[in-house]
């Protein structure tokens, strides 16, 4: 079939607004008319070239939401209709990984998915005779993409696909890494570097479970009234802070933050999140994508008088199982994405989408179609 | 009182036999006959030079077992007669690090511990009337020692005091790692890096929780047949591996460690420990203690995807609650330290321990009184 689609030909160029082709769903996989997508920070990572595993051609966007159409054999878990979000995170339930029941990595098809094509090695989108690369395994820049099966989450009707599309990625990273990676407590006093998206998700999250003290850390006050909205409760900007930022973190929370997260990516953000902990049993939580070949640093005193250093990939969640229940509580009110979601645009103007991104100007935009 | 002790005059000399003064315990204090103490490489470490926060003249010493001989004012739990370990870790059961179950390091007298005092702020060790100070709160290379109450645990009355005393630090240090910090699992895949004293104690506590695979590291092969019978499973001579070594852990392992262990205090052997973790869900335990100013480095994404980060202190145990325990599994030959104990010696010979550890002779010297 013929699809409309943002095609990324090489790095660091403008996506360009093609009609491709788009074969069928073979055994196992799901075609899915994409209705909404967010236009996330690792979609630009690889666009830029800084991506060491960027593949070109491709078709960019792991954060969607939109609707079964076909289903191919064998497929049992949804059927035309379904309304669903893509997994960039697979959940097959069959694996290694997620058997254990200890991590969220399901390794089922993660060779294929990082070579941008489906299980059987092949790609469905094409231009011209020409195969066009998958990406993440999700590919949400386009009107109708192909997934395996286990790599959509079947979500609620009434949801709405312009708002949901963020819990693909952002949402669920953020709070996942409170409730499922780090687990937050009631009462718990909460340090969250970078108030961008990640880090106002990570914030409703500790605010959802209990946590009685969140502080924010960003350089940029403009952040600081959103971020109250969602539940931040201390402002603290670096710039402003006479002295050691740690020290002063330390101090603020009586004796270190009994859990921190990194959400920007910045290695030495990483160890002031860590040395800000409580001695004892504070837990440091990376949930930044750090640029490659960044290495993080710290005395090993840190950890042996307690303090633990741990990382998160969307948010420990397992898609199938919990993006639904981030779903519900969404409807439900209990989480904010509304006030997340700063511009909505058409696909055609998805390039605007990431200039308002590396400008600052946005929190999260969302293409439809 | 009039007590035979060895005085550590300062650092990079020989201990001296001297007898010193020690006047009685103060209110909340215990004195104790010491019968047995292990020589540590904490206590060489101080007499170095390269410990920061060595205080001299101190008497040296935190690896005792021995007789309350006499209590202050207000001491309920223990009484003249009852066999005690000293514990350089209290536990007092009253401050918030101690009332929050999350942590083993009270710090009801951490000031004036590592001041060299009680907690008054005046030591009990004399000579020609000034004052010797205190070393761990334990100072037990003397005949007779003063400590508080809190630092003292309780153990039964048939366990001899040459052997137990090794459990006030490095056996309590090495099982405790696995059993109370990184809680080994039965059928774990555990790396253990370095064979000494610590290492032995971390292996037989991955046999005493069901681990199945217990790789030890070590470049010197003298140390397999002593770690075989602890219960180490495979050695590996890093010396005797083509390429490279996380790697080769990461095969034999079949996908990584569940849990590595760290027991040299090398930053670079630490971050090999983290690495050979599996992916997901492994998790690393430093035990070692790394000299002054190291740091530990390691790229964010090993966190990322899900390993963790943590450290120990005197193995996570509570003192007077945990070492009681350890005693008792030694006394039912549940755990082995008499094959770790490879000198034992009056105190006049204390140097010649510290000589047989720097030359690579012993795993633990116990001095008798």
């Amino acid at each position: 079939m013929q699809v409309k689609a943002a095609v990324a030909y090489k790095s660091g160029t403008p996506l360009s607004i093609e009609t491709v082709e788009l074969a069928g769903p073979k055994a196992g996989e799901v075609l899915v008319e994409i209705k909404a997508s967010g236009v996330c920070h690792t979609d630009a990572f690889t666009l830029s070239g800084d991506d060491p595993e960027g593949i070109f051609p491709a078709i960019l966007g792991h954060e969607g939401a939109g609707v079964v159409v076909e289903v191919g054999a064998g497929v049992a878990s949804v059927k035309p209709g379904d309304h669903v979000i893509p997994l960039y995170t697979p959940e097959c339930r069959q694996c290694e990984y997620c058997l254990s029941q200890k991590t969220n990595l399901c390794q089922a098809i993660r060779t294929t998915q990082g070579q941008g094509v489906m299980p059987d090695g092949t790609s469905r989108f094409s231009l011209q005779g020409k195969p066009i690369f998958h990406y993440m395994g999700t590919s949400t820049f386009a009107q109708y993409t192909v997934m395996p099966e286990i790599s959509v989450a079947k979500i609620r009707e009434d949801a709405p696909f312009d708002k949901v599309c963020y819990i693909g990625c952002g949402v669920t990273t953020g709070i996942g890494a409170v409730i499922n990676t780090a687990k937050v407590q009631p009462g718990d006093r909460v340090v969250v570097f970078g108030l961008g998206g990640i880090g106002l998700n990570v914030i409703q999250g500790a605010r959802m479970v209990g946590a009685s003290m969140i502080i924010g850390v960003d350089v940029n006050p403009s952040r600081q009234v959103l971020a109250e909205k969602f539940g931040m409760t201390h402002f603290v900007n670096p710039r402003e802070v006479d002295g050691d930022l740690v020290a002063y973190l330390v101090s603020l929370t009586k004796g270190g933050a009994d859990h921190s997260f990194e959400c920007v990516g910045n290695v030495d953000l990483m160890r002031q999140a860590l040395e800000c902990c409580h001695k004892g049993w504070g837990v440091s939580t990376i949930v930044g994508v750090a640029g490659a070949g960044k290495e993080i640093s710290t005395r090993p005193f840190q950890l042996v008088t307690g303090r633990v250093w741990k990382g998160s990939a969307f948010g420990g969640a397992r898609g199938r199982t919990d993006v639904p229940r981030i779903v519900d509580w969404y409807m439900e009110g209990k989480i904010n994405i509304d006030d997340l979601i700063t511009h909505v645009m058409p696909i055609e103007q998805i390039n605007e989408a990431f200039d308002l991104m590396h400008e600052g100007k946005s929190i999260r935009s969302v293409v439809t179609f």
